[in-house]
């Protein structure tokens, strides 16, 4: 199977592409710009879901749901945000289809029944939600409204890439409510050090934590805080952004609350999500030629066990064994698969899982039993070694553990070896076509040279990192005075 | 906050509208027909998926996502289908919005951005899903395919009531295919199996299991397998659905497969799906005319504490003596809330936690703290009684079970009186006017006469129990012979 996987080196592109289908993640649909997410994909899926559900609730936060649908006046309402990505969007007009009168056995839109107000599939939900939320807050007893939604959006993009780009795709919004700025802008911070906790811990990913420049913000927000990784291609990806909304959205949707002095304000907001984006994450950071890699904390399978045999009585034998292993795994909270599969041969089998990026492969035949051994494969570093079945469960707990942690280092070596300073342009050029990764440079804080940075190398500010220092310094296109160094990468 | 909750008595449906709204289940969105649904009622839909979700991964299923639109022409693919529910769809038809150039300020839809083909919101996923498995299925090795999927689904209905008939609603479908017809068919029972434990032993809703007859079907099944329960005002509702669906959808989407003796044959199919309707299911069985009750099984918070203090003291030391309470109560696995807000009195929060139908409350004041009691109150009976709180762990856990007992015991009892075995017209309008309830009678098996019978009394068939006997009889409208006795009843 692996076998036909396209390598990253020489196509890195279509290397994603191909192990997407492949391990059987994901697949077009029959809708334009509209994946199917295979049950394997979104085991993976729901197992992020799981661990950010249980962080976002950790923190305070209750889930909720809201329509589907935005009517277009609530997007004139909130302008800022409609001149942005809300206006690729898929628009209900009507709602009847009919026997086509013309046509037998075709079906149309029936013409008198258009909607009077066309509705929009949403794109994000503040709009609905916090045309919502006026009729929730009238006084500071009832903030903060701390509320999380998982849903399906929908943006008509042009150009999609499985989990990269879809026009639907699954994430998670949540819409806070605070009585003060402070409170708010709190808010989005540690929202974004839990999606930075998620993303290390989980997803064995290194983020920076950062600010967008106003380029690349949310258009209704003060303050766009985001997550961004690094690819081994040595583009970012955005993994994950957290809004500080001020009182943009009260005003566009006039939610005012009478504080504890008894006067009226406008309430503070923020908005922040991740979306299934993350699965392109998850798979362009551990992933190599043999196929995906996947981190135990987050793999369907942590381990699985192939038996191998030529009788009846040797799979018996070998299924008895496997039994008590297996429970005493599962004891462990270590998830298992048994692949007892008479359809297909050892060998497939190894395949199969080695492209489907199970972290740890069992493989337990005859002579096996006689020794009291099994062969362990590490699926990251693609080592085998044959181990004392005694103890088994305690070593492979570890191991597990220590997956975990070198799927992480090794990925953090690579983003740190790819974080280059330059002092001027030409090497900053130079770096993003060769050595590629994040550039550290000063800029001189204007949209203008930021556009023009971009215009000539594509490449764009990721964030202005927490953890930049104030230093003196020239920006590296204009010479002009800078404060601080900012990340600029390609991206997707 | 309850003694502004209509009676049942007096007009049951208003009631019903009330208790979902000040139980803050969910609302009335900006959205005509689509509901907000509100944290607390989230919580309980949440417990009921967490619940099924297991349910169906024990039985083998896994989850797996498809496109939110279905493509006009899939439709056409299949007719049977489209002649029903599918005509009532929200449909796009254009993919951008743009400033009006008229109109400053104001948004319309680009003309120039029309779809070639209009896309469906998905009413239902068969279409699109089957649509998909044509590519996953070439042999008996592929199947069978066991997925669920949790998803939000549009139907374009005229008249809305909140949880039991919204235009958007959650539910999750089932979509399976299989080799042999015997396969699919035990699929089908199955899955009604399922939906019937998990409402008997979640929700405490007793149901009758059965098969719809041809016009309540599915359009494109073979078999409609139902559960339905009674409501307190004598009205059916239809709880889940599990459609045995034959090679229908198969032969519309041209799915074979080669089965095990190389010959090629169509794949048998089934859907089954439940929804955001038995949140409205749950409502109406169990609740009273002080709001909601809840099954301790479903409830977010299966305890709450108010304290009652007059000091900060006072607070302190009850404080200390919840903490205790709390935890031992939480190692038993009891959701137990603390209701410590200083911004509302005790008996604000007795009547809001009542509304909600929280299953038991303790309240403890300074002179429990004397005596080492609490005063222990049931939601379901309205009953306090004053308890030592030595032990009191294991008297809620057995509290806790008993409820949710006696919950269902006195639905079950409700429902059992109102199945009325009538032999005559006359005696049956008057039992459907009076009594209500189910009506169990003897049907000569024509859709003519089942309508004839709908139009004159609004009662339809709800099911043909799986118990029901095989015996000699004459239907009540036609007087012609009848092999089995059918349930009638009107419904929601």
């Amino acid at each position: 199977m692996s076998k036909n996987l396209t390598k990253r080196a020489e196509d890195y592109s279509k290397w994603y592409n191909e192990l997407v289908v492949k391990a059987d993640l994901a697949e077009n649909s029959a809708v334009r710009g509209c994946m199917v997410i295979k049950p394997y994909g979104y085991a993976i899926w729901e197992k992020m879901q799981a661990e950010l559900d249980k962080m976002f609730k950790a923190t305070g936060h209750q889930n909720a749901y809201f329509p589907l649908f935005v009517p277009k006046s609530l997007f004139e309402a909130e302008e800022k945000n409609a001149e942005g990505f809300a206006k690729e969007c898929a628009v209900v007009t009507h709602y009847r289809l009919q026997n086509d009168p013309d046509n037998e056995g075709k079906l149309r839109v029936d013409p008198d029944a258009k909607l009077e107000e066309e509705l929009v599939v949403r794109p994000t939900s503040e709009a609905i939600i916090w045309n919502t939320y006026k009729g929730w807050i009238q006084s500071y007893r009832d903030l903060p409204i701390l509320i999380n939604q998982w849903a399906n959006v929908v943006r008509w993009e042009m150009r999609t890439r499985l989990f990269l780009r879809t026009a639907e795709f699954l994430w998670q919004e949540g819409h806070t409510a605070h009585a003060t700025e402070a409170e708010a802008i709190a808010e989005t911070e540690q929202m974004n050090t839990v999606y930075a906790d998620f993303a290390e811990n989980f997803m064995a990913i290194p983020v920076i934590k950062g600010v967008k420049t106003e380029s690349e913000r949310f258009a209704g927000a003060i303050d766009t805080h985001c997550i961004e990784a690094l690819m081994q291609d040595g583009k970012a990806l955005q993994a994950g952004t957290s809004h500080f909304l001020g009182q943009n959205f009260a005003k566009a949707f006039d939610v005012k609350f009478t504080n504890k002095e008894g006067k009226q304000d406008h309430v503070w907001a923020t908005s922040w999500g991740v979306s299934t984006r993350l699965m392109g994450a998850l798979i362009m950071t551990h992933s190599d030629d043999q196929g995906l890699v996947l981190p135990p904390n987050l793999a369907p399978n942590q381990v699985v066990i192939v038996p191998i045999y030529r009788s009846d009585e040797q799979f018996e034998a070998i299924k008895e064994v496997v039994s008590k292993v297996k429970s005493d795994l599962e004891a462990k909270n270590i998830t298992v698969k048994f692949d007892d599969r008479d359809t297909f041969r050892p060998g497939a089998k190894f395949a199969q899982h080695e492209l489907q990026g199970v972290p740890l492969r069992i493989a337990i035949g005859p002579k096996d039993l006689e020794n009291g051994t099994v062969e362990l494969a590490r699926r990251d570093t693609l080592t085998k070694e044959v181990v004392s079945i005694e103890g088994i469960e305690d070593r492979i707990s570890d191991l597990l553990k220590t997956i975990q942690e070198d799927l992480f280092n090794k990925a953090q070596t690579f983003r740190d070896n790819h974080i280059t300073e330059v002092e001027d342009f030409e090497t900053f050029k130079t770096i993003l076509e060769t050595k590629t990764g994040f550039v550290s440079a000063h800029w001189d804080g204007t949209a203008e040279t930021e556009n023009k940075i971009k215009e000539l190398t594509k490449a764009t500010i990721r964030c202005i990192p927490y953890d930049s220092k104030i230093e003196e310094g020239n920006c590296i296109y204009t010479g002009n005075t800078s404060k601080q160094r900012v990340l600029f990468a390609k991206a997707y």
